[in-house]
Parts: structure tokens; C-alpha cells; sequence
């Protein structure tokens, strides 16, 4: 069963992680939520007598609680397939300038791992310092990385393992497309189906 | 400013709810999630000297903090401009089948309020005995529905105050119908934008 490692932050876009999260589990892709702390940490919920990471505020407000704290030495890229960063200002702010984050992302991209980024999420591939290579973002991110990046803005950009999207309106042709890549072209159908979108939509 | 009620469950389909709560909070509409309990309701978290709902665990294994208990005499159309019910299987059947929803979703559409119910939360409208009207939902209960409703498979059927909708992948659209029933056609397309859906995306 393919794997994929998702990072969460408060601030992070509660649409792009849970449509990516989701369509995954949907193709039987086995997923983990990790949380990034802020620097000022505000500390892990005591439930009974376990401490569990505490719930992520997504940028419109939905708490989510993560399936785990981020911890870099047993998350490598030995452990997942894919290493997936979703947008939101704030959250990817804290995600791409997290340096054992930085390690994480280059780990993955050089052992030929998926790695999805999305939205304000394509910022790690800068700070990752990821080789220079078609990529898209949010256009609100755009002048940061058209630099450093063969910058595009098709809905969903293939490059070697990198897979990069623009925001929560191209997160489900991202999702399927990490499906496609994990699981093959079948299981994307199989999985796109149930979602009943309408008939004309592009993906 | 509008506001919306959106129920969640254990077995709630988070992108559902994820994408409803999310694009109605981007269009300034003040959301607050209830969360119904199962019949063995598995106890609130205590947290310091309050005890917060206990999450909900979406369909496919997302954790969500709701915002409050459900608690129906606080929660009717004086309170709140619409009332939402997600979908998903398990989610849907815990919430249309609780009699004080049933009474609730009377009270929100013999009030003129609107009323969202997104695919198996279109259930709520039969269990609720609302009138016989257009109404869709997801393809795997239309056997359910379609004595009861003038049963459509257009992607969002407005009738008069009731809008149904019929999986994730009419969530979006759904969620601007909302918004556009709430807060007009210049608010609707002023949150598309920065949503960067494809150019010939069909909502």
C-alpha cells in the first residue's frame, strides 16, 4: 500500500489539505498528517495519558487535529512515498522556512519520492532549494519564485517527482494526479468517479 | 454579516464540509459547525476547565474539532441565515436521522432560511418530510429519494430555499451557490478568483 506524509501548520488552506488527504485515503494510499509547530509552540493536548499534537486552525478557522507531531528522523523518505506541502499563507510560511523541513523536501525530491507542493505550498521548493525546473504556485507567490523556477501556470505541473498546483481550485486535479502517480491511471478513475463531478469539468 | 450553521458528525465527508465552511467563510459568512452525537456519544474533551466537543472523525479518518455541541433551542433560524448538512454515509445518517435536526430543518425552510443539503445529506429533506420538490443528491441513495422529490441530476438544484448537490465534486459549486444565495453574484465571483480554478472549469 503506497504512503504518503502530509504537513499541516496553523494557517495551513483546511481545502488543500483535506481534498488531498481524502482523495488519497480514497485510493487507498495509507496517510499521515504531521504537524508543524509555530516557534512559539503552544504545546500537545493531554488526552488520558498521552499527549497528542494540538489541533492545527486551518486559515478559514477549522481545527483540525493531526495524526502526528513532525519529527524529521522518523519521517524520511524510507518511511512514505510521497511528501505532499499544502498552501495558506501562514501555514506554508511556517512549513517552507522550517529547516528540518528543508532537509526533508531535498531527502525526497533526490531519492525520487513524490513531492506534491501547492499554492503558497511551491515556496518549500525555493527554500529547499530544490535544482531549478518547471513549477507553479498561487499567483500571489509568483514573483518569488519566477526567478529561481521555469514558472507556469497550467493548473497542475509534472517535473521529474515534483508536482506542483495552483490552489484550492486546482486541488482536486492535484490529488488525482498524486493518485495517477501512486497508484496508476486506473485507481485515478476508480477514485474520480464517486465525486460525481459534472460532466464538463476539465480533470 | 450572514451567517451559516453546518452540522458534522463522526463520518461527515470533510471535503464536503471542509469546502461548504471554508468558501462561506471567505465570502465574510460567519460559520459556526455543531456537532451531532452518536447515540454513544463518546464524551467531550475537557481542556483546562471547559470541556470542547469531541472531534469528529470524517469519512476517511480527518479528525475535525467541531465549534460547539449541537444544542437545537440555540441554534434555530433566528440565530442563523442557513443551515448546511454535509455528506457522507455514516455522517449523514447519524445527522438526518436525530429528530431535533428533523424539527430544525422544518424550522429553517418554513422560515424562508436556506437550507444545504450535499450528497447523502439530501436523506435530511425525507427524514425531515419536507414538501415534495427538485432535489438531488449522491447517485448511491437516489433510489431513496426519488419517490418523495422531482429527483435531478444537475450538479446544485435550487428550489426555492432548498439547495442539494450531490458529492465532493460538486462541493465547490454548491458551496457558491451559497454564497451567492447569502451574499450576491459580485461576492460569488470575488471569492472564485483567488480560488485559481482551471480556465474552462464549468462553475
Amino acid at each position: 500500500m503506497p504512503s504518503a506524509l502530509i504537513l499541516i501548520a496553523d494557517g495551513t488552506e483546511e481545502m488543500e489539505f483535506t481534498i488531498t488527504y481524502d482523495t488519497l485515503v480514497r485510493a487507498g494510499v495509507s496517510c499521515t498528517s504531521a504537524y508543524i509547530a509555530p516557534a512559539d509552540d503552544k504545546g500537545g493536548l493531554e488526552i488520558g495519558n498521552k499527549t497528542a499534537p494540538p489541533f492545527a486552525t486551518g486559515s478559514r478557522g477549522i481545527n483540525i487535529l493531526p495524526d502526528r507531531y513532525f519529527a524529521p528522523l522518523e519521517l524520511g523518505p524510507d518511511k512514505f512515498d510521497a511528501l505532499v506541502i499544502p498552501g495558506g499563507a501562514k501555514g506554508a510560511e511556517t512549513i517552507s522556512s522550517n529547516s528540518p523541513v528543508q532537509h526533508l523536501v531535498r531527502e525526497y525530491f533526490n531519492k525520487g519520492k513524490v513531492v506534491g507542493m501547492i499554492c503558497a505550498g511551491s515556496l518549500a521548493a525555493k527554500t529547499s532549494n530544490l535544482p531549478k525546473q518547471a513549477l507553479t504556485s498561487h499567483p500571489s507567490v509568483k514573483t518569488e519564485l519566477e526567478k529561481d523556477f521555469d514558472y507556469s501556470e497550467e493548473p497542475v505541473v509534472v517535473s521529474k517527482n515534483l508536482v506542483t498546483s495552483r490552489g484550492p481550485g486546482t486541488a482536486f486535479p492535484f490529488a488525482l494526479t498524486l493518485v495517477e502517480l501512486l497508484c496508476g491511471k486506473d485507481k485515478r478513475e476508480e477514485v474520480r468517479g464517486p465525486m460525481v463531478f459534472p460532466s464538463s469539468t476539465p480533470w
